[in-house]
């Protein structure tokens, strides 16, 4: 079999090596390169001992740049850069003729003037917007397949667009009444090396952050506004919460008049009944993140309060694997043709 | 000084075991008597080593009867006794002349009707209702000096109704537009013995639970319902975190028409400036649990999103302290007249 | 290709749970038969919502006795039954023709006078005692390849005797000098339901237990006695740390007048240089719990102090993997003569 | 009553804070002066918001030079500084009359040649290493009484040094026999923002580290050599584990020809049966770190093991109070004529 040359840029991050992890099993790729510009010369194992006695272990991270992704041959190549850093490698890569799955949020926001907005700088490659395919399989399957530039969709916005979309799509829901609390683990913020992500600092607690406007609103909203046929706006209040992988979305909006509670499981169900990697847990079902976390699932759960009126839904998902490197390479299999579950 | 006799009944939970770490350092008290039902004729040291060292570490637990208190001489009882087996305590103690401050959820619901349907039971001593005060110093306290059965107010319902009570007293807000997503440290569900509070259920996950309908959703409404002199409904979503200690809370709220955000800090400010353990942290502050747990205090941030025109208010306390134990012995101090932060 | 037919008696414990997990993925079985007592006609699904989506999701728990795997048609059994439970297992499947990997201690003390002392009770088959071979590959492969009965060993009893093995079989360390620490998580206490195991006692809590004779002892014993060729007795101490999963331990001996400190470096490496589990990090390298959780391997790094001439020994280990299911699983692949690390 | 005027350096590190929650419940003191390298003039409660509504909220901290705290009037300073950092300051404040209480490693050790040894630089004050009082108040309170100097001990040897100290003094064990595993809480770390105490690096994680030579070991040998009259070298070995507060230590000792077990638990309560913070478990009870975290307690359980004749030892404190800055409230407590457990 003719393996598939992949390189992975920006490696040494959390989203980087849980590539890595997933990637190994993967039967149809062959790794050929790693960047890292803390670490290039040094060998995998090196950097990360868990990746002893592993394929690929000897591997050595090169330098930083697109022409060492262009040198190695790579067919397609995954981003796990920093914001900002991510467009200028996927210029020059597609250039080059290489595919590019970017886990930034460089490509994901399709009007630069709402990327200046939450991002605030200007979009450092406004030309291949358009060009760019948002990252999330079970909505633009179709897309991905011959997509060349992948936006990988980030961990929050996987985790409420993804129960919202069908529910606004049939027009069940009043967009106006959108209210979202998530929790997420402590990778999510990145190996990101400042007091705040110490240990001490964080075991024992919780806190609401980046309220009201965390940057991730910007393609949340844009990705329910297309669902919803108008423009949506919603509260979203990100916490961060002392585990190390998981994000839980507990989600509120009220239904238009007239719709019945069944119509809200319909929608779920039509929309996801045949989804590998959603598992619609039902009216009486949960979600909760031990069952979930090192896998690609993504679960739902709702309620209709009669009380209220509202409709809950809650959904759960690994942040660094549905919400970031497993459905990166969910991506990958779709761009070529593969199960969908392989590797995953 | 004449010191004031106390007794414990039930403890052996956490808001006992927590009620003894406050109540040795408080210099206005005799504890007399603590009962429990499994560790009758132990000393408090063998059943609590931490206690070792401590006053009243040689303290036998007397059976768990009101009998047993009312020979101590017990002048003041708290009852940390599970919904239900608190009631029958309360009505022999108050007959025989002792004070009770109950930490159940007995006596916080004024309709026994509501009881029932909260609790699936018919109230054990409802002529008792009447009489009883909710628990909640900043909102009670001049009953609060004379009442001989104080019914403390639960940890969710601490952390939900300070932040909103004003608001809804001063008709800012739309009672129907609130919403809340609340998360518990696992000391929460008392040292309840079942397989999904064992340490490796718990670790790496968060889950919400009770949705759409948990119990704390009963008292919460009733004192919402006051403040806004009608009667209020909302959505409440607890969630399990992996954390000890601690409840923080994330409240949306929809202004009424006109109301200017800064009457919302104003209202805030107005009832609460004052208040020795309400933190008000203002439209720029956050909340936190690190920043006080083992402390009585409840700290309060909060946000108008321009965006959707809703006003978000977070809370954080210690469910331990002020969402129990140290609300229960600042329910003591004003009963006493006794400056409250004594012991806390 | 013809697939081995496998069973699991005891499948809700940790141990069943974590066999589950890697049977799902082992191309070489199939899962016939899955026993419980208390779970038996639900689904796998229902009693573990994480293996929903998975490959056996829908297959039903059978009642936890020997007739029902006899009659799955099971060709090998893993026993994950408490001690004393799995012997009349284990006699009845023998006598049907199954193999058995057994999970519990039950046929790993070969003395049975040494089981009474450590266990409390008479050994329920000790005809069995002397067919049992003890399941550590790097140690028994020759005799596991036709075994019918393997005492798949233990959590610590694997991180202290495989680096201790080789260094007392060349006759490099005292051994009355070998001192050990270790360190578990909490899922080696099984889905234990005490009072000791919750969430709130477990977290921020270490502490020791057993202390000086945990039944483990036993088994390190024997084997570290019979790679000496003489009688071994040790000072082992257990300590529970706030983690789900791993072992960590540190082992100290005096090594024999004259052994220079590179002989134990070349023995280490003699015995375990080639073995695809063990990964030796020698003499500079360290061991840590993330290395290595949900993986098979074994690390080891060690240390010659010239101030008091001990060398210490640092291993590490997931206690559900290598100290658990995946030693089980690497057994079965010997037993059947496939690659080690099929499903690991 | 006239209240002493004491000041702390370095005080936004773990001891620093530490040290301000115990002192502000502290009635025979007023805290005049904490200095910060990085936030001069910042308010307390800016930097560290959990001591909002305390007193001392609102005090600013000076700038990190000695002149600072002479200028505020301190008649005692507590220097939580990093080592080699503390030397400077307290030669300046010596020589201003200040008395000082050191919390870093600077006066600890008594030789400079061992300083230099195990700290990598010439000691920064030799001439001040012969003034010094070692502060651990159970060994040297009458020297403690009248020092301008103490070096308050660390929270690895404080752990080690006392259990081991009596018997040592008593001529029980053998010197050489000595083995110490120790396992810490992170914010043993300090305030530390490096990769490595990241919650993502640490949680779910143990690991040896500083293996065969810790820093701490030249402070502890030093101490047990006092005691037994002769050179004494052991080996220790410090473990990360994800906690935040406390350290346990599990020593283990062969007793001289002829001991017999009980001379062990004489000599311990010989020597500590009157400490009011050491609280001895006996050869029955047991150490665990919920006992005492954020108490001044050490606790000391042990066991004869007539198998091998060695004696295990078991002690566990709060790495940040008995460990830390209690024990310097302690030291404080001791100078000024005070009783011991005020404030702790």
């Amino acid at each position: 079999m003719n393996l598939l040359k992949v390189a992975i840029a920006g490696s040494t991050g959390y989203l980087g090596e849980e590539l890595i992890r997933l990637l190994i099993r993967h039967p149809g790729i062959e790794l050929v390169c790693v960047t890292s510009r803390g670490n290039a010369g040094q060998r995998l194992e090196e950097v990360f001992p868990k990746f002893q006695g592993h394929k690929y272990s000897t591997l050595k991270f090169a330098a930083s740049e697109p022409g060492q992704i262009v040198l190695s041959g790579a067919q397609v190549a995954f981003l796990a850069l920093p914001h900002g850093a991510a467009a200028p490698f996927a210029r020059a890569l597609l250039e080059a003729g290489v595919r590019v799955i970017d886990l930034s949020a460089d490509f994901r926001i399709k009007d630069a003037a709402v990327y200046r907005e939450f991002y605030g700088q200007e979009h450092p490659a406004p030309e291949l917007l358009r060009e760019s395919v948002y990252g999330i399989p079970e909505l633009y399957r179709a897309q991905l397949r011959k997509a060349q530039l992948v936006a990988s969709a980030g961990c929050y916005p996987t985790s409420v667009i993804l129960p919202l979309h069908p529910l606004l799509e049939e027009r069940l829901i009043d967009p106006a009444s959108i209210v979202v609390a998530s929790m997420s683990g402590v990778s999510g913020a990145g190996r990101n090396v400042t007091a705040e992500y110490l240990y001490v600092e964080c075991n024992e607690k919780a806190r609401p952050y980046a309220v009201p406007k965390h940057r991730h609103l910007a393609e949340i909203e844009q990705e329910l506004s297309v669902a919803a046929g108008e423009r949506v706006m919603i509260n979203f209040t990100p916490h961060l919460i002392p585990v190390t992988r998981g994000i839980l979305s507990t989600i509120y909006a009220m239904p238009r008049a007239g719709v019945a509670p069944e119509a809200i499981t319909e929608a779920l169900e039509e929309a996801y009944g045949e989804e590998v990697f959603i598992r619609l847990q039902g009216e009486k079902g949960t979600v909760e993140l031990k069952n979930l976390t090192y896998s690609n699932f993504l679960d739902i759960a709702w309620r209709h309060d009669p009380r209220t009126g509202r409709v809950i839904l809650m959904s759960a998902e690994d942040n660094l694997v549905k919400g970031g490197s497993g459905q990166a390479v969910q991506n990958l299999n779709v761009m070529c043709g593969w199960a969908e579950p392989t590797a995953l």
